[in-house]
């Protein structure tokens, strides 16, 4: 399966720069850099020189100059992809680039495929699937939150936790299918009671991985924050407002049109995904419609929900509100309340809300979002009812769609083999569960993995990495 | 004006990329960048590492991991700017980029201004302004002739020409002044005779230099070309079929309109800029009317003029219209007949027209425009008339406005000299002269440079280089 053939492309963001770094990988990478740089030093060349070194030259070809460049040096198996490599820092003019790129190839190294590097990085073992998918997540995380999880999982926070227990589950197994060799003799050399406890912790595990993805997916591509309300209280003022909040680091999503995928936006290293709903006021006159189907299914996959109301109104309009909303929340899900037009509110709903919230404990801000007058107030609400600041580096939290799919597998396995042990299941049905188990949890960390998988990984990566 | 504070910027093209480079330079670039670097091996330091070595460790910031990353030591005055750098590779995500900014900053480095690498290599000693202002050039370059010219000029091929005359006037002018001392004596510590060779050296070398200046901004800023013709010739359906040949490398040039620039396009590594003449007919019409102006005006700025005639006409109106562009034609400029429409073209017409190309010894191709038939022959035929690819790596060409404009002063202060010379002018009028030339070559290669001079050089450079 490993190509040993010496990979080349540039590694840095597409255009013009300062400068530019073009990658070479493989047995043959010092060579062919070789082949093509000239040191100003009389009789040095490339191929003696030490790991993890610099060298000023020239890159020569055909007798033309083509720039004068700084060439880096790693030597196998101390490198990220464990294979020789040499990175080319050159003058960041576009010509240059494709250039030498041209040259590499002339030369004898090849264009590397999207992600061919961190490919060989996990084939050559030194890192694991999760990790390399990681990387990936690294480069595209464009906020604090999915930034800090994305490296979490690079450093491999998570493999480590599923490769210990994989181990502990592989020994049980062998344990468990040894006693079949000696079935007429009735021994048992897997101690049932230390298998349940193992079996125990592996499904407590999984279900909190499991469970963490929600968050971690919400994390990666944007808290999930629906506005509602009737029509008229100022829903779009306020998406506006927090649109503007940050409008430089709004995301843009490649391949998606923002028709499709709502507006995301960073605000203090947090990305939300704001999503409309139609106005609740056209719903409740058309109560059997798709329009109002449509409003629920969006507040149902909302992590928070902001309930926009109008203080102008009189209490009783307000609260009948609130109730309709209460009634649809589910757990998990965070309210907030956005008590809108305070500057020309009626006192007495004003005060009457003010009440209600304190009594049901709930989370509400009075501002004027025309004015944006206590929009700091309800951003830090915002912030802290999905608490991404206090995800330590510690936390292992799955972002992962292919993570999470494995992840319920596994899971769903080892819920079988529990009820297999309190059911007092045989051996080989025990045995086969285990294996299931660890069949998915192997494909996280690519201890399996077929071809299509790594195929199907590493084509989503960026050329370069 | 040697500013010594450490500045850092992301050298690598703005964006997402599988690695970025963000670049420290100055006294305390290796003690910043070491406070926030952790290696995997206990208690190694970046402070205390080798020059031209590389590092791979954490950046940590609050206790925090921002990333894995490899840093890459240079030390003074072993350097691009002659100052201790370090170079940091990060993930190419943006979001690291910015905050590993952000975090040198609080560290105490300041951002860097456009250039301001370049401008403190110049500072530093490490390359004059010539060479500086080519960095840019190399940087921009996006054809093979322009990137060869440039590059030459970044390895100082102008500079040492200019330099060494350079010295040597200073010497005359010195031994002329010295003169100036000793009046009452009649001395002549300058040889005249010498003195009118090294000056007759000089107007030569400088004559020539300002006059490659033609070809070197068309190299640089694409050779132009002129497509005349009369109106439903052919000459849209041939730009369109020159433009087309190789659509990828349409160049884009910032902060103009294609209204303005033209159609910039690369041909085989080389740059044409064509453009647009209204159809010859119509400025026959009227043939005192502005639109006739424009065509000649284009036209005596082109360097490769392309008329196009078709060949399904008589020939006598064929003859004409190549007479009447013929006699608009200077020096310099070279004609290429594009004689279309051949597969519907009259014989007789075509029997001639070749005749009399021959007969002048002119060029011509005979194509098919709408069906690119021998479009790959004019293509030939453009290049071998401006001759880019026999420019030599060896070869001096200016490409610089402000070192064109230089030169054009201090050439006319050398034939002031060398007039001077002839009509016995004194010591102190000829030594003024000779100053005047020295202060123009020293203006190029920033031996004589002012700070608004600097300022305004390198702003145009971009951030990080």
């Amino acid at each position: 399966m490993l190509d040993q053939s010496t990979i080349c492309a540039i590694s840095t963001s597409p255009g013009t720069g300062a400068l530019a770094v073009v990658r070479l990988s493989g047995s043959d990478a010092i060579a062919i850099a070789g082949s093509i740089f000239q040191s100003p030093k009389e009789g040095k060349k490339l191929e003696g020189q030490a790991a993890n070194t610099m060298h000023f030259g020239k890159i020569v070809s055909n007798g033309q100059v083509i720039d004068e460049v700084v060439v880096g040096l790693f030597r196998a198996p101390h490198s990220f992809t464990g294979e020789d490599i040499v990175e080319i820092s050159c003058h960041g003019s576009v010509f240059i680039q494709q250039k030498l790129l041209e040259i590499l190839v002339g030369q004898g190294a090849r264009l590397a495929r999207p992600g061919e590097f961190t490919q060989r990085a996990f084939l050559n073992g030194k890192m694991d699937l999760s990790q390399a998918e990681a990387v990936a997540d690294v480069i595209a995380s464009s906020n604090a939150a999915a930034h800090k999880l994305a490296l979490n999982q690079m450093r491999g926070g998570f493999s480590s936790e599923i490769g210990e227990l994989r181990a502990r589950l592989l020994h049980f197994t062998a344990m468990v299918e040894l006693e079949l060799d000696f079935a007429e003799e009735d021994v048992e050399f897997a101690d049932r009671t230390e298998l349940r406890k193992l079996a125990d912790k592996v499904e407590k595990l999984l279900s909190k991985l499991k469970d963490s993805f929600q968050l971690g997916n919400a994390i990666k591509n944007g808290i999930p924050v629906a506005i509602v309300g009737e029509t008229n209280v100022g829903k779009s003022t306020l998406l506006n407002a927090l649109l503007n909040e940050d409008k430089a680091i709004v995301s843009e999503i490649h391949g998606t049109t923002r028709d499709v995928i709502e507006d995301v936006v960073n605000i203090h290293g947090t990305a939300f995904r704001f999503f409309d709903t139609a106005g609740l006021r056209e719903t409740i006159d058309h109560i059997e419609s798709l329009g109002i189907e449509r409003t629920w299914h969006k507040l149902s996959e909302a992590t928070v929900v902001l309930l926009v109301v109008d203080t102008q109104n009189p209490y009783p309009v307000v609260k009948s509100r609130i109730d309709m909303i209460r009634k649809r929340m589910t757990e998990g899900q965070q309210l907030i309340i956005v008590a809108n037009k305070i500057d020309a509110g009626n006192p007495e709903t004003i005060g009457s809300l003010e009440q209600l919230v304190l009594e049901n404990n709930e989370k509400r801000v009075f501002m004027a979002a025309r004015e944006k007058r206590n929009l700091n107030e309800l951003i830090d609400l915002m912030i802290s009812a999905v608490n991404t600041d206090k995800i330590s580096q510690e936390d292992v939290i799955v972002t992962n769609a292919r993570h999470y799919e494995n992840l319920k597998n596994a899971h769903e396995a080892i819920v079988r083999v529990l009820q297999g042990l309190d059911t007092g299941l045989t051996g080989d049905f025990l045995s086969q569960d285990i294996r299931e188990c660890l069949h998915y949890l192997g494909n996280i960390t690519g201890e399996v993995s077929t071809h299509e998988v790594l195929g199907h990984i590493f084509k989503n990566f960026c050329i370069g990495k």
